[in-house]
């Protein structure tokens, strides 16, 4: 079935869906030629239909009823935008038992449920990109799964987490103790009321989760993964880092070993002649080790509504391109199935 | 239809035909499982039977017959490693016009004539890709066709050649004049006899080509990019520049302005703070900014024989796994078509 029109559904309009949302119609002119379809949202999901939205969200597109994205024949694309376990799993599963593609920003879920998710889509033909879990704009997913597959993995370290290297930076670069970095941070809006999720390493573990699956083809639960977050980091910490002229970072790393892949989140000192060491604030950066391609390091913007958005859109322009194309079931699963 | 073999041919001998031999065999487990489908080296296209070759290439696969490689029904994709324009290009239109999909390493010839040889494949519903042609293992052909497919690319600045930056680099922190750090590049095998190419800025520029195409979806011809190489950059440029804590490095840019793109390359003095600053040695990297994804910066092997074979082995691996599931025709054509 060749398409003139491509429908997408955002669930979610919050941070990321209004980003996406702002991608998919600024952009739209480019989209429509590389997909070789329009690309047009037809439905934005949300839970409180009253409350205020970002100026460009026509109204008219809001809905509360996930049933009629589900029934609505003209949307061939469901982007998942919700963030948190559920209902989120639930309604990527059946968005796919719904015929529809699935794209996704949520790591915690994938990071979960993406096994099962991607035997989901494959058994129905369809398929689950989520560039945008991962590094936000970095087209890290994208590298490991296809430009970089002909390689075996032998490593992975990344900082995967903009608000603790954030915090670790200010705290390096101004002399500040953490707790006060903290406020400011939240402050501004670069952290969390609560940001357990953040500083104690579970959000760079779900991402580590979703990179070993794709690069190394395991699974090994964000809660297997060897974990210490940032709480601990003193400036004391830092001044010796420092006097050593190196920095002190939350790193991710997946490597493999005779016995399988050993994987932690920890904070670790890198010399400064280290790719990661140079990373400031609150981007995030991938050094991908591979056996014959040798180091590939890729860094950028982690999170925020449009470079978020650009990674959703990114996807959803690919499997666009597939559907006007009537190729689809083509891409190259990101979570690699043993 | 869906294949359990893909059979492959490879033109050309020399650093990255045998590189990519290597890739595809050593790693050839890892290929089949992403693949969905063996991929097979069935002939390798010499012009001399008799030279002496890698210890790894079996004698049973060269052939000096082009038209032998066309009438072979069980190769499936021709990769094109001799570098040159003719009869490289000749031989890219024949295997297209024989159906085959065309994978390419050759930056020069693709700058020429990689417009029509784009038509010409898209006319036949086949795949050109040539990740490989520009900063070898770095996947920024794929970052800019796919996963940043859905920004306007505002801009591109790069360090796209490896020997120049050798040069520069040994110049730099060994104190040593432009002629004996050269010698030492062409001893150990970085540099060529005749680094005109390198040294004047050509291999950039035709690199800078296939950028513009795929970023901004414009033809701009190498000979149009206004060039300066590295020649007349002396100790005391470098003295200069350390002085203020910055780099000197032979930079391609291209542009979006008002009336159009505009392209250069030429050594540019870049603060210790710019993230092309600290690439050193024979590393290539690439800044993209985007109108969405912001900045996104890549680095990595821009050129050997295993980084480069990593490289073609990719793009061969993606046109397998179409094969395999029968979804050809389904690619984004790597050079943007207006």
């Amino acid at each position: 079935m060749n398409k003139k029109t491509i429908g997408v559904a955002l669930l979610g309009c919050g941070n990321v869906g209004s980003g996406t949302f702002r991608v998919l119609t600024e952009n739209a002119g480019i989209i429509a030629k590389r997909a070789g379809a329009d690309v047009r949202v037809k439905a934005i999901l949300v839970r409180d239909l009253c409350k205020d939205r970002d100026a460009g969200i026509p109204k008219d597109l809001l809905t509360d009823d996930f049933s009629a994205i589900l029934d609505n024949p003209e949307i061939d694309i469901v982007a998942e935008l919700m963030g948190g376990l559920e209902p989120a799993v639930s309604y990527m599963k059946q968005a796919l038992q719904a015929g529809k593609h699935v794209v996704s920003a949520n790591k915690a879920a994938l990071a979960r449920s993406g096994e099962e998710l991607t035997k989901n889509a494959g058994a129905q033909g369809l398929m689950l990109r989520y560039e945008a879990a991962v590094c936000g704009a970095i087209p890290v997913m994208n590298a490991i799964s296809t430009a970089l597959a002909a390689n075996e993995i032998t490593g992975i370290r990344g900082i995967l987490n903009g608000t603790t290297n954030y915090i670790l930076t200010r705290m390096d670069e101004d002399n500040a103790p953490y707790a006060a970095v903290l406020k400011d941070a939240q402050d501004k809006g670069f952290a969390e009321a609560d940001p357990t999720g953040d500083v104690e390493g579970h959000d760079a573990a779900n991402k580590l989760t979703l990179l070993i699956a794709a690069g190394f083809g395991r699974y090994i639960r964000p809660d297997d993964i060897e974990r210490e977050g940032i709480t601990g980091v003193t400036e004391d910490d830092l001044r010796k880092a420092a006097a050593e002229n190196a920095k002190i970072k939350l790193v991710a790393t997946a490597v493999r070993e005779k016995d399988g892949i050993r994987a932690r989140v920890r904070p670790e000192f890198l010399p400064a002649d280290h790719p990661l060491s140079s990373v400031r604030n609150e981007f995030n950066a991938v050094l991908i080790s591979c056996n014959m391609a040798d180091d590939i390091f890729l860094q950028g913007r982690g999170a925020g509504p449009l470079p978020t958005g650009s990674a959703v859109a990114g996807d959803i322009l690919e499997i666009a391109a597939c559907i006007a194309r009537g190729t689809e079931k083509n891409a190259l699963p990101t979570w690699r199935l043993q």
